[in-house]
């Protein structure tokens, strides 16, 4: 077992590493499920190998079971790509080539849509497609792009695993007929071949659980590594990555996916889970039985168990919404409001809320806002408070607002 | 213009209704799409009236534009009456009548699974399925049943727009067909023309995009309706409706709106939309012209607007994700953590993480956890900080925790 | 065993008997195949009972097996009802409610295409929109003008097996749904029930093997029925309907049949085939296990065989074809050709070209064509002939016709 | 204007030619169709040109309107190159690897069957797999073998089209794709791009609509080029071809086309139709236009019009079938009966059948069969036939047979 690699390591007696292994203990006798074999050197893997692993959005790790043991990232690799693509090009630009609806239909399916684009990026053919879209100094070196990115997102140097990766390139023959039906339909770039090779490669990278929970983490936290604290991708492209994932990510189990485990996640036929929820955690699950879906058996049940315990899931609220008041305190004619954390519009339209009782409120004659304990200020937030203040002064009500941070500054 | 019915009603020169309002006027230039006229009744309705209602978690309306105008609510009904069908039967007894995936395909689709299911309960077939699913004293009090729990999520008493009702009952031919499909595959229940009755019914229900925002609000701050204040459905059920919404609410274009929009939401072919921002607003919009996939042109371009300036996509994360922490002082040995909040497991893991370093720091011999701000504890949380108490203890600290509100106890 | 009803009767040492005994015993011994019970009531069907009826151009009857057996005639009603809609309102009027194209799916399937119509009559849908099509004295008389009709082509009356149609009419919900798609779709004509009801007692009709081999005996030789004499339908309307029963008779083995038994036939899921050998045989076979394509098993091979040992598969063509010519013979200066049986174009031509060999033969200068064994002579056939006794006397070549039956005459 | 080459040329003045003339004039004024672009050099094709040709089953040819023009063969190469894959390997070897199911989808269609198979020789998917199946000394001969059996069906030396071809090569990336779904379904042999480029050259053919009339002519007389009098391929390969043809010729329009016009046939984008009366008439027909379906609009307009005026719909019956009887003359206690033509099963149950009554007319003693004008008798007639005589010997009558010509030896 081995959780202490590259970043801040909790001690194995904290108490999240005992829900881990808890939930790794309870899924491990479940068989059923059948490993891999359409590419011959999938079908060697262990299908007793059983891993868990968690990385917080600060940056901790926890993980239990087989976490050292490598596989291939495969179909997991595909997110990351995308985000790639969406990073280089943006989000319009992608979606002229592949489209953004789930399939309803295998990984392999030939999915292609009215307008020639495969279904999604989280197809095999929609997957081929965004490869052919990276850009780089040169063809020969569009791998090393994704293989560099990808590695910024596990926070360690990736390498292909070269027997997967030859195996893969001999028997691929139904991925070269997707590229070649991309390229008919005009949406895939350059050549065939090469996109084929290039995913093959990218699918052939090797990686571990933990791997796996620091990439999700980075993704969950808008894209910012949380272990080595380098940014990989824009918050936005973060965040388009996670929709995808949420809409297509588990093949033509999203809606049960959505409704069980509800944290956006992408599987890989080698038996890996990568599941980012949102703001919270990065976690990635290895053992290699397939369900009919082509979802690792144990793997979803693992995270079927992690999100109903442990209110992963992305929809459950919590009954009060945290609040952006740090203290509200009137005294005589006065009403001080102190704010902290992160003001968005949400946060911030509980502030003007409140301020505007103020005016109707006789007593109060002045109010001091103070930004102290607050972290950023959303643009949205910002526009909303500077019309409530606005407000407040023609009320005739007198507002002074502490800023020592500069946060008000855009 | 009517923001003030049923509620807190916040003062018209509120930042946030001059939000609503540059959206409708920036929108309202839309020209394109066509009104549905294929109930013939709908075909009468204004293609120029325009509206938009947001009701926050908190239960304040702002409303602007054509608010008072009533349409029915058509296939909005449908997450509410599966959300009827949970609460009474469970989310696994509904799910074996009726699938949980996205059909790819157009509302009317005829898309029975391999089980003979409807592909999920937000196209026709499906919601026919959990129309006829509804408990009630007698067949004949199943729609009166429908129709009270829509109002109570509505916060007022709806009614059938009888003519609407009637011209559907004379087209609903195909509708018909989809409820026989379902009785053939054995998973509609009782009679197949009761069943489109009460669904013809329950789509006539008369409603304003006031209705919509309060009904949303209520599915996004988990089952509570904000503005009365009355439980309707439990939190888990608010839970599973806003997921079963996500991955299939938006037709054959749930892909597309997570991308853009990323509100869990449901259309109608009136022109309605309902938009429930988990935790944080309720938003309803009316427009009748439609695109082609079925949704309001006016409607998904303003909740796009929202989403994007307003920081509403549900992916969407704040840089820094709000501390559970309202205090943490050393004084001498003694480390004081004060909390706040609701403590969910991903905040407890900051606690609990925050507590173990104090076992590192020879510094500290006594720690002092203060609850007194802390609105809830999830059990998850309950469970992880107790663990870590008995951590702290093990390890020669000692812990005192203040609970004066006695949230530690389930 | 009956092969002596209503009809000429070869004894029963007649070697096609011997032929068919062969068949019979060697596909016999095939097991496989699963009994009908979609409708409950065909489940009770013996597995063992095993027919087979051959009734020739002429209305010489050969049967053999258990062909006294009677059972329901299910789907093979399809083809005659189709008759019935064709005769009254013309090809054009039926196939705006119906397509004409094999669906490549099984029997129960939801085939419409995209102008709202089934896509052939020979599917469920396309069955119960063509009943509709049925018209009668008043609504409540269609059935019974179905029942008349199909008896004409079984000469004898039919009646209904109203156990099964009981049986099929409590269950049949798969079929109403299919109903109201095509009322839905503007192409079913009256009431779904109504028209569902009709064609439940359609394929509840009771026949025997000798009865079907006496209904594709009338389509085989253009419309009347061999035995009795009497003609059913027109013969360009039999020659539609064996058109439709060789694209879509066979469910989703159309291709497979043409290619292996060229033989226009129909099946049912009593276990029933019917197969009409244009110009020589009608056949129905009885055995009820059924492959997964829904047609009996030993049916398939028995028709197999038939068709391969005996040179019925109506693209086998004689090395030879048959001549016109009964006899040509040169008497000095005078060529005499006498012509024989129906002459249509095919033969004309062959006819006409040898009449021209004449006009460049300088030793001949009269030519006399006698049309004694003419029985019948088409417009085509006519028009050609009548040009070229037009071109011989340009030529100076004279010509003279006997046409003692008057076949000349339109 | 030439309809004299390669053949027995009748004169222009034929009837045949102005059955054809009339057809031409009536069907040129329709105007509708696009040329097809999908292939660039296709584009350049005069929308004007119209040209018909017919040749008979003994090699008569009547050609009329633009006779000269050479077109590529395209898609009409598909059921020659099948002939040659069944002829070589066998229908069931063949059909392992591809389907024989009408696909209900255009041509370009990706349509494969559970069992990974094209679903039929006839859509580019299944043509190229069964370009790939032709044998030949070795792969780079392929080729060369494919157009050498076509241009003995044609009978004259047909030649690729470079420029087509070349163009082809460059655009068909949808057809690189087909060949590789098919490979990876394990039913191409070879390489893809051999087997594409094979098949890129087969469609490059160019041809005439007199090649195209021959063709079809040598097909519809079951495999004997009845211009030159050379088999190409075996009687039972050629009714192979044109069950599939007829079962799978016309794309999506299988259904309508044996309706309406009832002749095998095989059409092409460059604006070709080559259509194969069973017994009677090879049909070619070239204008550019095509309708949405992929056909020629003239072409099926022409061919509806054949069929329809002059009796060649494959399923319309003379009202007589040809009787096998020359004579049948009683003398005495004598019965004579002279048979002629072609005898098959159903011609011997006719001679059978009367022979039979001799057995009950107690004023027949002895029954003699003459054989002299009988030019073939097929297995299972020879069967009936001894299996009678011997049912007359039985019964006391004494038959005789003369047969000259030794046709009762097998």
């Amino acid at each position: 077992m081995d959780h202490t690699a590259g970043g801040y390591s909790p001690d194995e007696n904290s108490p999240v590493i005992g829900v881990l292994e808890k939930i790794r203990e309870e899924v491990a006798g479940l068989s059923g499920g059948r490993v891999a074999d359409y590419i011959p050197e999938l079908a060697h893997a262990d299908p007793g190998a059983f891993g868990i692993a968690a990385v917080s959005a600060h940056g901790r790790s926890y993980c239990v079971g087989d976490t050292g043991h490598a596989f291939t990232v495969q179909s997991i690799s595909k997110p990351f790509v995308y985000a790639i693509a969406v990073e280089q090009l943006g989000l319009d630009v992608v979606h002229e080539h592949v489209g953004a609806e789930p399939s309803g239909e295998p990984f392999n399916a030939i999915s292609l849509d009215e307008r020639g684009r495969p279904e999604n990026p989280m197809i095999n053919a929609g997957a081929i497609v965004t490869t052919s879209l990276v850009e780089s100094a040169a063809p020969a070196k569009r791998f090393e792009r994704i293989r560099s990115v990808l590695s910024e997102f596990a926070g360690r140097e990736l390498e292909v695993d070269e027997d997967v990766y030859r195996s893969e390139t001999e028997t691929g023959h139904r991925n070269r007929a997707l590229g070649y039906l991309s390229l008919a339909g005009g949406v895939l770039v350059g050549s065939v071949e090469d996109a084929v090779q290039d995913y093959f490669r990218q699918c052939a990278l090797s990686v571990t659980v933990r791997d796996l929970a620091v990439m999700a983490a980075t993704l969950a936290v808008g894209g910012v590594n949380p272990v080595t604290g380098d940014r990989v991708v824009s918050q936005r492209t973060a965040r388009h990555t996670l929709s995808i994932m949420s809409s297509c990510g588990m093949y033509d189990r999203a809606g049960e996916w959505g409704l069980r485990v509800g944290i956006p996640a992408k599987s890989g036929v080698s038996g890996g889970i990568l599941a980012a929820a949102p703001g919270a955690f990065g976690v990635g699950v290895f053992s290699p039985p397939l369900d009919e879906a082509g979802n690792s058996v144990r793997g979803v049940a693992a995270l079927e168990r992690l999100s109903d315990d442990y209110d992963l899931h992305m929809l459950q609220m919590p009954a009060e919404p945290p609040s952006p008041m740090h203290s509200v305190t009137r005294d005589g004619t006065r009403l001080e409001v102190r704010l902290r954390g992160e003001i968005d519009f949400l946060a911030a339209e509980q502030v003007v809320s409140r301020l505007a009782e103020a005016i109707d409120d006789s007593r109060v004659k002045s109010v001091s806002v103070a930004l102290e304990r607050v972290s950023g200020l959303s643009d949205a937030a910002r526009g909303l408070l500077a019309a409530e203040l606005t407000e407040l002064a023609d009320a005739g009500v007198d507002a002074t607002v502490s800023d020592p941070r500069g946060v008000r500054e855009p």
